[in-house]
C-alpha cells in the first residue's frame, strides 16, 4: 500500500483483518511510522520508509495499491516505481482518477510489461475499513493475481462479494465515475423531496424523519435514504435539528462534473445528473440568492393538498426519477463501451453497486436481476419489471411536479427526469423543426421521413438562397 | 483570406463590396482559380496560389484572416505562415475554434511578435455575405489595425456596426461559444412551444404559422421566431407541410456541448443550454424512441384548456425562459472573465448580438440597454426591467409547465428554466441536507448558519465515528 491517508489506512487494516501481509508506505515517513506503531500495531503490517525497501520487501509478482491524490501525483508515483519493478508486477490505482488517465496509464505500462489496474473503490472510510464496492478495470492479466485479495476486502451482497473485473483500460474508473454521478443524482432527488415537504408542506425534520424511515422499508430502501432519516433525527445540544444549522451551499469534488462532461463527449442525455450538478452550483450562489429572494419575491406557496397524498406521490416521483437516472447512467456506460471497444457487463456492474458503496440499495439488486435475466437488455426502461414500475409511478410523479411548480419549490432533477421519460417514450419529438431551422440558416440539410435515413436534403426556404449546403463552418 | 469555403468566399465578396483589396488563397488552387474567375471576377479580389506569393502580395502590417476548419488545421496553417511573416503582422482565426485553443495561440504568437485574433463570426452564409456579427478577441494591439475592416463588413444595429473588441486571449471565441449555446437554447425553447401546440393542442403547421408570426411582432421578435413562421408556412409540391416530412432527429456541431463543458469547468449553472443539448441527444435516439413509445405508452393527452389562453401562457413561458437562458449565458461569461482575468463588458457583448447573428432580436437590444445603463449589473435577473418582466411572466409560465406535465409533452428547457428561476429566488435551498449527507458518509464537513462562512464543522452522526475529516479521497 502506498498512501496512508484515511482511505489507505483503512484498506490496510481491512487487508490485515483478512490475513494478508501488507507493506505500508507513505511519502512522509512520520505518517508510516505512526500508523504502524498505533492502528496497525502488532498486526500483519510492515512499514517501508523508502520506495526501494518497499519494493524489495514485496513477494513477486508484486501487487502495489496506490491510494494517493488523483492527477499528477499518480503519474509521478508510477514513474518512480517502474524502474524498480519487474515484468508482470501489478500497479493498482485505487483513487478517484479520471478514466482517460487510467486508460493512458494502462496502455503505457502494458508496453513495459507492467500490469496496470485502475480501480474504483467506493464506500468512503467505512467501506474501506469494513467492506467496499470495488470496480477494477485495466490489464485483464492482473485480475487472477488480485482477485482473492479484492474479494476478501469487499462488502457482500448476500453471499457475493462486490468486487469483480469490470473490463479493459479505463473502464473501472469510468464505471466509478458514473457511480459518483448517480450518487449526485440520488442525493439531489432526496433533497428535493425534503424541500417539497419542508417548504411546500411545512414539515420539520422530526416530522420528516419517520417518512424517510418508512420509505427505507419499501422500494426506496437504500443507504442514502437511511442516513437521511438518521440526519433528520439528529439534534444539537439545545434541541435544534442539526440539519437546520447547516448552510445550504453544497460542495463538489469533481466526479459529478466529469460524468456530465463524459455525457457530452458520448452524446448521452444524462439529464438528471446534469441537473444535480447544476443544482449544487446554484446552491453555492448563496449570497446572490439571498438578495434575489427579496428582489424577485422568494415566497413559496403552501401545497394545498392533503399531506398524506402529497407524500405518497412524492415517493413515486423519487422512485421513478431514480429509475430514469440509473437508466441514463447505464446508457452512458453502454455508449463508452461501444466507443472504446470495451466489453462490459451491465449485470456485473449493477451487482458491484448492491453493497459497500454510497448508492447501495434494494433497487440495485433488482437492476442486477434485470440485467442477469436479460444480458441483452438494451435499456432499463425497456425491462418488463422497470417498465411496469415506472408506468405505475407516473401519475403520482406528474402530480408531484405540478404541485412543486405551482408552489414555486424547485425540483430540477425530478422535473428533468419526467421530461426525459416523456421524450424517451415519444415517437415524435419537435427536433424536425430544429432540423428545419438549421437547414434554413446554415444549410445543414435534413433527413426525410419518406426517404431512408442517411439521405440528406436541403430546402431553399426563402426562394432566394442557392443550392449550396454547409461546409465545415457552422453558424 | 485563407480558406474559400462558403463562409470564406462570402466574406471576401463582402470585403470587396466595401472597397477592400483582398488576396484570396485556398489550399486547393482549383478552388481559388474558380472563385476569382466567377463570383469574384472583375472585382477587387486577387488570387494567390501558394502561401509565399499570398504573403508577399499583402501590404504591411499584413492582416490575414483564416476561415478554415477548426482544430489542427488552424495550427498547421499558422505554423506554415509564421516563418513568412514580420513582427506586427496580424493573424485572425475567424472559424469556430475552441476558446482554449485561441488563448494558447494568442500567447504563443505574442512571444513571436505576431498579433493573434480569435474572432467569432456569426450569421452563417448570409451574415458573411451581407453583414455578420463579429466578436474578435486576442492581442489588443491588433484591433486598431482591423477595426475599420471588421466594422465595414458587420451587420448594423441601428447605426452601430456589430463588430467590436471583446477582450484578451480566447475571449472572442468564448463569447462566440456562449452565443452558440444560447442559440441551441432558443431553438429548443421554440421547438417545445411548437410541440405543445402540435401534440397538446393539435395545431397544424399552418395553424401555428400565424401564432409565431404574431409573436414575432411582440417581445419575442427575433430572427429565429421569424424563420420558424417561414418554415411552418413552407409546403412540399403536394401541399404537405415541409416540416412534417423532416425526421425529428437533430444534429449538432459541438459548440453547444462546449458551452456545457465550460459551464462545468466554471461551476456555472447553464441549465437551459444543458437541457437543450441533451434534448438533441434524445431526439437522435429515434429508433429506440419508436420502440419505447409502444412499450411505455407514447400517447400524449390533449390539453383541456382554451387554446387562446394556452398560447398566451406559452408565449410567456418562452419569453421567461429566454430571460433565464441569457442570464445563465452572461453568468458563464462573467465567471470566465473572472477566472482568466479578462476585462469584458457585458453591454458590448450583448450589443454584438443585436444584429447579424442567429440569436438577433429585439430582446438583445433591451439586454444591451440594461447593461449600458448599469455596467455593474451583477445578474440580468436583478435588473429592474427584466426582474419585472419575468415576474409578470411567471403565472403563465407555471400554467404552461403544469399543462405540459399533465399532457405528457416534454418541455425540458422550459421546465429547467423555471426550476432555475425558483432556485435562484430561494433564500433557502435543500443543499443543507446534501452537506449533511456528505459529512455523514465522507466526513466532508459543513458550514453553519451560526458561524461565519469558511469555518467548517463535522458531526459524528452515528455516535460511532471518529473526529477524522475527509482527506484527499472522496466517496
Amino acid at each position: 500500500m502506498i498512501g496512508l491517508a484515511v482511505m489507505g489506512q483503512n484498506l490496510v487494516l481491512n487487508l490485515a483483518d483478512h490475513g494478508w501481509q501488507v507493506v505500508a508506505h507513505n511519502r512522509t515517513p512520520n505518517v508510516t511510522e505512526k500508523f504502524v506503531a498505533s492502528e496497525a500495531a502488532g498486526g500483519r503490517v510492515m512499514a517501508a520508509y523508502d520506495l526501494q525497501s518497499f519494493v524489495s520487501s514485496l513477494s513477486r509478482p508484486r501487487r502495489i495499491l496506490l491510494m494517493i491524490k488523483a492527477g499528477a501525483p499518480v503519474d509521478q508515483q508510477i514513474d518512480a516505481l517502474v524502474p524498480l519493478l519487474d515484468q508482470g508486477d501489478v500497479i493498482i490505482d485505487g483513487g478517484n482518477s479520471l478514466y482517460a488517465d487510467s486508460q493512458r496509464r494502462c496502455d503505457a505500462l502494458s508496453e513495459q510489461g507492467i500490469l496496470f489496474v485502475g480501480s474504483g473503490i467506493s464506500g468512503g472510510e467505512e467501506g474501506a475499513r469494513w467492506g467496499a464496492s470495488i470496480m477494477p478495470g485495466g490489464n485483464a492479466a492482473a485480475w487472477p493475481l488480485i482477485e482473492e485479495i479484492f474479494t476478501s476486502i469487499a462488502a457482500k451482497a448476500g453471499d457475493e462479494p462486490v468486487a469483480d473485473w469490470v473490463g479493459p483500460g479505463g473502464s473501472g474508473h469510468f464505471v466509478k465515475m458514473v457511480h459518483n454521478g448517480i450518487e449526485y443524482g440520488d442525493m439531489q432527488v432526496i433533497a428535493e423531496a425534503y424541500d417539497v415537504m419542508r417548504r411546500g408542506l411545512g414539515l420539520r425534520p422530526k416530522d420528516q424523519q419517520p417518512i424517510f424511515g418508512a420509505w427505507n422499508e419499501g422500494r426506496l430502501d437504500s443507504y442514502l435514504i437511511g442516513i437521511t432519516a438518521d440526519i433528520l433525527a439528529h439534534t444539537e445540544e439545545d434541541g435544534t435539528p442539526t440539519v437546520d444549522v447547516i448552510v445550504d451551499a453544497a460542495g463538489q469534488k469533481g466526479t459529478g462534473k466529469w460524468t456530465v462532461v463524459a455525457s457530452m463527449d458520448h452524446g448521452m442525455p444524462v439529464t438528471l445528473i446534469g441537473e444535480s450538478v447544476y443544482a449544487r452550483m446554484v446552491s453555492a450562489l448563496k449570497p446572490e440568492r439571498m438578495f434575489a429572494s427579496g428582489f424577485l419575491g422568494g415566497k413559496v406557496d403552501t401545497i394545498p393538498d392533503a399531506a398524506d397524498s402529497v407524500i405518497a406521490d412524492l415517493e413515486a416521483a423519487v422512485y421513478a426519477s431514480k429509475i430514469v437516472s440509473y437508466t441514463q447512467g447505464f446508457m452512458l456506460i453502454a455508449s463508452a463501451e461501444h466507443e472504446y471497444g470495451w466489453r462490459l457487463d451491465a449485470g456485473t456492474i449493477a451487482g458491484l453497486w448492491r453493497a459497500g458503496c454510497i448508492i447501495r440499495s434494494r433497487f440495485l439488486a433488482q437492476i442486477t436481476d434485470a440485467y442477469r435475466q436479460n444480458p441483452n437488455l438494451h435499456n432499463l426502461l425497456l425491462d418488463d419489471y422497470f417498465g411496469a414500475e415506472i408506468t405505475g409511478a407516473v401519475p403520482g410523479w406528474r402530480r408531484t411536479i405540478t404541485r412543486a411548480v405551482n408552489a414555486g419549490v424547485p425540483t430540477p432533477a425530478l422535473s428533468s427526469a419526467l421530461a426525459f421519460y416523456d421524450a424517451y417514450r415519444s415517437e415524435t419529438l419537435p427536433a424536425n423543426l430544429i432540423q428545419a431551422q438549421r437547414d434554413y440558416f446554415g444549410a445543414h440539410t435534413y433527413e426525410r421521413v419518406d426517404h431512408p435515413r442517411g439521405e440528406w436534403f436541403h430546402t431553399d426556404w426563402t426562394g432566394e438562397g442557392g443550392a449550396v449546403t454547409s461546409g465545415s463552418y457552422g453558424a
